[in-house]
């Protein structure tokens, strides 16, 4: 008699019903005549009973010899365990084992050096606390196109060859392309700027590089990033935007991820806070005499350092914007503000617990003639920039939009120390492999 | 007093309201006290009438001067106009012009040659047609996405940068990686394989890219492709996997996407009978067989050329599901065939038309053994593949999947002639701009 195979996670509804569920084996116990078998099948781990009474004495025997990752087949009862964070176990009476590893796995449950688990990322993939990060980043990755789809944003994939290193070639990746050169994207915004003059409303979301010879904990090679875009969307909506964007998809976390938070021990106060009500907007101008009350030694015209964004989230609990940053430092396309020139229609969003910056946006420049000014004044190629200030040569309207780094979102809805253990297989300056 | 600002494509719920859009100025008539504005958003395009006696004179006299592309905000009474294809037009009362450009819009009606368009890549996304396939492609991905999502899978996103040229170098782009060499990934499937023994059921989507000296109408060096990978699937469940995905993704643009296609002129008579029944399968041996009848010079153990998928499809009137081809021509990891080893449990779903192959995929080589073995004949580096080979150390299981092109999709759907105008910024051998 063959039984419904179904998933661990949907085992529940299958109470008091005989069922097979396929996976590997998570850990196990024994006591005399009963073994206690930890399976896992990526959607949940069961606890699986063998009592001797119940399997053939070789069949108990095999299951006493099974080591971890051994793959298998359980068929059994399904009954309630209120001990357990499913709430069910199962009643094994028949076992079929596909394949017992022949060495030791190499991710036991002692304590392991980062630089080994990541050698072993595709194993280390298994384990419960990487498991629950990588299926928070998924649903955040759903969350965050379900928002944009549902407001009738088109996804417009940017390209990722582009054709000129438009602001100096130190932090891109260079290929050879048919005898020319491409570099790796940095970001689509520009390309999502000529999407909102097409759509109205666009945004793109995929991989970005850098090649920053930097080693610190916010910092990947490759990244990915979602950049909306919005024809006649000015830096208050585009504030008002990002916020109310951040907020549904944090409060679809909270709400979908319940148990992966819990594995990760996470206190999600901050995350409940920013769900409800604004966030706190404060003027570049305010942050930096609020900063140097704080102690710190930044000037106005500075860019907050990493420390500084720290200093300065730990005083919120929950995310703020910081607006109207100086124009000098920000990019060339950043709308000058008109009664201030020396400050932009700028803004970042800073995530609370020191995790600082997640989102970066603002209104663009919609001068020609302002804009090729800014062009000559940042020393850029305008040759690279012919195609772009067509979009002001040809119905220029005001547009606003920001980018916002998946992986900074995940390292701080997990509450994770490094932005390293939020991608499948994280590329840094000394990572490559697997 | 102010009106609500829409969208025009919800302009309908609006019927004799006023309100405002904001738009630019894509197309115009005028006949003595008339005026017809064909004003577009992005979302939809809507007829703006003006009538000398609504509007000042000199209202009147700015309007008659607008050219194309001039961008504006237009506010008027939403009417009935059961000649549009949007059902409304809108009766003017007021109009305010935000730019004009000073040149004339370089994409006019008249025809102009696709290196041309190319080169205008951005300002061509604002034409009816490309705006159409575009949208159609937002939807496709989103159906794509949905499909995986509401199965349970995990989306787990594929390195971009891979360490090891496993296949040889000639169709790989290459990158200095501070010293090293890294290479742009051609596919994620080896990475969804660990992934599938993690999570169960995963998936990738993302842009892969291929630096073939090839200038057909089905290439691009950069394409995104979608890449389910599930553990404990076998040959026969994978076909049905696909088939079923294949027949939702096509449906949702059936139903949801249905004034795109008129635009782009579509008969969807093969893709409404994609959406019914069954998919023939048709094994290779068979394939080749009746290719010969059909005048092919194919024998066995040849892979199709495009010409034979071609040649082959036309005579069917929905996708096919080609099964079994020989082990010989396809990649080291593909599950032999237990009777007959010539062949393995590989498959490709051709589309009908003339289009071709959209997704191939198969069941993978479980045995450590067997793979050590394949790696040697096909004189790969076993270095390259320890990690992947560690996938059948510990707990290996049966598992399957399949990649589909995005972009050649989109161009059966769309029944376009070539794959350039399904991605917004097709990089071509040629073409690296803008």
């Amino acid at each position: 008699m063959t039984h419904p195979t179904v998933r661990i996670s949907d085992i529940g509804q299958y109470l008091g019903q005989t069922v097979t569920i396929r996976g590997w084996l998570y850990n196990k116990r024994s006591s005399g005549k009963l073994q206690f078998l930890q399976v896992r099948d990526g959607s949940n781990i069961v606890q699986c009973v063998i009592f001797k009474g119940d399997v053939s004495e070789d069949l108990f025997n095999a299951a006493d010899k099974l080591s971890q990752e051994s793959s298998l087949i359980v068929t059994g009862v399904v009954k309630e365990d209120k001990r357990s964070p499913l709430g069910f176990e199962l009643g094994v009476s028949d076992l079929q084992i596909l394949h017992v590893p022949a060495h030791e796995y190499p991710i036991s449950p002692k304590d392991h050096g980062i630089a080994f688990l990541l050698d072993h990322r595709h194993l280390w993939l298994r384990s419960k606390r990487q498991n629950a990060i990588l299926k928070i980043r998924s649903e955040l990755i759903k969350a965050i196109r379900d928002y944009f789809d549902q407001k009738d944003f088109v996804c417009l994939d940017a390209p990722i060859f582009t054709p000129n290193a438009c602001e100096g070639t130190s932090t891109l990746f260079e290929t050879d392309y048919f005898g020319d050169k491409a570099y790796l994207t940095q970001s689509g915004q520009l390309y999502m700027e000529a999407g909102a003059m097409a759509f109205g409303k666009v945004y793109c979301f995929g991989p970005t590089f850098r090649a920053e010879k930097s080693k610190t904990r916010r910092h990947l090679t490759e990244f990915w990033m979602v950049e909306p875009e919005v024809a006649f969307m000015n830096i208050e909506e585009d504030m008002a935007l990002a916020e109310n964007f951040l907020q549904e998809v944090v409060g679809r976390v909270l709400e979908t991820k319940k148990e992966e938070l819990e594995i990760l021990e996470r206190d999600t106060k901050f995350l409940q806070n920013t769900i409800k009500g604004n966030f706190p907007r404060v003027s570049y101008t305010d942050a930096v005499a609020q900063l140097q009350k704080l102690g710190s030694d930044i000037k106005w015209g500075d860019d907050f350092g990493g420390d500084d964004e720290t200093i300065l989230t730990k005083e919120y609990d929950r995310p703020i914007i910081v607006h109207h940053f100086p124009t000098a430092f920000k990019a060339f396309y950043m709308k000058e503000n008109q009664h201030d020139p020396k400050v932009c229609e700028s803004m970042d969003i800073l995530a609370p617990e020191g995790y600082g910056e997640i989102i970066g946006g603002g209104e663009r420049e919609t001068s020609l003639e302002t804009l090729e000014k800014k062009i000559k004044e940042h020393d850029l190629p305008k040759e690279a920039f012919e195609w772009y200030l067509d979009l002001r040569k040809y119905g220029s309207v005001p547009h606003a939009g920001f980018g916002l780094g998946l992986e900074r979102l995940v390292t701080w809805v997990c509450g994770l120390h490094h932005v390293r253990e939020t991608i499948p297989f994280p590329r840094m300056m000394e990572r490559l492999k697997p």
